[in-house]
């Protein structure tokens, strides 16, 4: 593939994750992100053969881009106390809300493709989740199933990024610490 | 409109609803519902006259069954003490979520309508966040914005649910107890 059909590929996928963020993903259409990006709809077909195609597409790459980010927290670093991990999983997971809404409203929409399993909620090598697990059979949390906190905490973090980018708070009315307390308890974060 | 066409009214409803629980809101097209009921496509816009309108009417459905349970729990009963209120709302809603998994999934599918704002959650004169407000008020739950704290017990309810309804495990096997002290911390639930 070319350069140039490189820079197309991505003109698509941008198109298609602003259609996501401003209309959901039930209103893509490839004649709509067609148009947007000034091709015929047969062109688009050659980089992706179906909307599913698309859609998945603009997943994965959001989604490689958010797993990273939490990786690099250092959540499998041996060196860091279970409380430790959790503080900066829940950290990175806000800061990244905060930085990328539109990432996560389009992890939320598109996750429910037929072939696509959550956020890995229910693979006990997500490491992730292996954090979770590990934490409360030491105590560090009360136990639950692990996909809960999972859940709670994204949940929360892209609340509070989207509360953010509408402009009901700004970036710093509410602390990690007082975020860190309500979705891990209060031995987390602010007493 | 005749007995009959409030009949075909809601096998369309019930047949896109099947379509967003199974596939997803992006999944959805009038051509596959129509064929799926048995009509025309041309019957069916003269029910829906956009795959927008159709959207719009099953989360309307959804939604109003939704409130229901809700306020049918007390929230807004004076006799009732905060805590004891907020310990019926989270109970009804992960009730809810296990007794009509398919349900969540579509307010939370289709609820990214351009004309939709989540759950009413920006919204002062919502019970819920009045109920959450209040309680902020009286130190009954930490501070943060009550929008964070609707946010978590919707999406642990749906998630339980979901881990429920896929087998992953069995409807007694996370109790309510464990649920309110994951969102509302250690005063409520199990010790």
């Amino acid at each position: 593939m070319k350069i140039k059909d490189k820079n197309k590929e991505q003109q698509i996928l941008n198109a298609t994750a602003e259609f996501i963020t401003r209309e959901g993903a039930a209103a893509v259409s490839t004649t709509k992100v067609a148009k947007q990006v000034g091709i015929g709809q047969s062109s688009l077909y050659t980089y992706f053969p179906t909307k599913q195609a698309l859609l998945k597409a603009v997943f994965d790459r959001e989604q490689q881009n958010f797993a990273a980010t939490i990786l690099a927290t250092g959540i499998a670093d041996d060196k860091l106390t279970t409380k430790e991990k959790l503080t900066r999983y829940v950290t990175a997971l806000v800061d990244f809300a905060i930085a990328s809404p539109a990432s996560l409203t389009i992890i939320e929409q598109i996750k429910f493709l037929p072939d696509f399993d959550g956020i890995g909620l229910n693979d006990p090598h997500n490491p992730v989740i292996q954090l979770f697990n590990s934490a409360m059979a030491k105590g560090v949390l009360p136990k639950i199933d692990a996909s809960l906190y999972v859940t709670a905490i994204f949940a929360v973090a892209r609340r509070n990024g989207e509360n953010i980018r509408q402009q009901k708070y700004t970036k710093n009315a509410i602390s990690k610490a007082q975020i860190l307390r309500l979705v891990l308890g209060e031995d987390f974060g602010a007493s």
